[in-house]
């Protein structure tokens, strides 16, 4: 039998890819190559932009979404997660169109909140915002949403990541933390935790990539599987 | 005309191959990610045992390899790297079987090296160095191939880095380069540059995946491009 392989639909961006990737393996118990899990990543990083799809449909990234999957699912990938969460926007659509099992972070995330009392701010693009990905899993969750200042340091720290300008994302989103003084963020942005590493914000930080990884390395070893995943059974 | 497409044979081992992604898309000169290469990794990292293949053939690494190859080659792969400089032993065999066009570590690590004079510290796998992959492309370049109390503590290295140790790793490097006090030393294995991050021995670090990224980024934009290819022509 062959062994499971974890497909990675990436290149949104693609150092939140390359991170995701990195994590996907740190997170694997192992003790040598052969302990760790078949991977293949499609990373794609000239998909139309998710977020102006989302607000205004002045691009439309699904047939390049769609493409990848089909790629991933013709290598054979057992399951696919995909860092990026404005593209979470279009998984249902890709489960249904590809038939394949996507490991879905906006749901393990919403799971991992539960009913979680006290605020908790939400940073991502205006997209995962504006699509209410989050705020329609979380009914229960005092959630805080950026205001427009606010959203635009968080644009700015996606922004620096995506041209390599770490130091400047860091401390984009260190006033934005500051500025909301939530208890809790959750970075609902695969830019932000790379960002993250360098803030000295106050405060918890609730990194998504890190449940999708978790989530996929079970995934992929079936008999400690619980995965949230959304396939079109 | 569809955008090149960088095309990653990893998974020897897995955080290397992690590491050598982020540092493509590090190292790719980008301000959104649609400036970014089109890359896919296929990651194996059940691909038999390189080093043990390499010294005494008692694993098979090759038809794993040939099915990755061909997988990168079905999907459009414009040019390959390999992460493993162990398995550039097969490189020749992998570039005549698929025709796929392959940047070779070993032969740009050669040419950055060129006629350097003083001695050169060689550290790998025991498959690297009895393959005698770089040396027979340096012969004018005074190569210090370690003792082997020092070998050991390579391997070590190594196989820390493979169980996530990074410190354990370190130490092992450390005392490997110190106990040599090259002016320059070669990270001829993958895993050694995850370790070398965090050793403080003096002397100079020549990491062959730094040239391998800059000569895949350049084959994916002729224009500029200077890699040193093996193809079948």
């Amino acid at each position: 039998m062959t062994a499971p392989l974890a497909g990675i639909l990436g290149g949104m961006g693609p150092a939140a890819t390359a991170e995701f990737y990195a994590k996907l393996v740190a997170r694997t118990p192992a003790v040598r190559d052969q302990d760790h899990l078949r991977v293949v990543v499609w990373a794609d990083p000239t998909v139309p932009d998710r977020v102006a799809a989302v607000l205004d449909g002045s691009t439309d990234p699904y047939p390049a979404l769609l493409d990848g999957a089909r790629r991933l699912r013709d290598l054979g990938a057992t399951v696919v997660g995909i860092p990026c969460h404005t593209a979470h926007f279009f998984l249902p659509k890709l489960a249904a169109d590809t038939g394949l099992r996507f490991v879905d972070m906006v749901a393990e995330t919403a799971a991992a909140l539960g009913d979680r009392t006290g605020r908790v701010a939400l940073l991502g693009t205006r997209g995962t915002i504006a699509s209410r990905l989050y705020q329609d899993r979380l009914p229960g969750v005092d959630l805080l949403i950026p205001p427009e200042p606010v959203q635009q340091d968080v644009d700015r720290a996606v922004a620096a990541v995506k041209r390599h300008a770490i130091g400047e994302a860091a401390a984009h989103l260190d006033r934005a933390l500051r500025a909301l003084g939530a208890p809790l963020t959750v970075l609902a942005c695969t830019e932000l935790p790379l960002a993250a590493r360098h803030t000295t914000a106050p405060g918890d930080l609730l990194d998504p990539t890190d449940l999708l990884a978790d989530a996929m390395i079970a995934a992929c070893r079936p008999s400690t599987t619980d995965a949230r995943v959304s396939t079109m059974d």
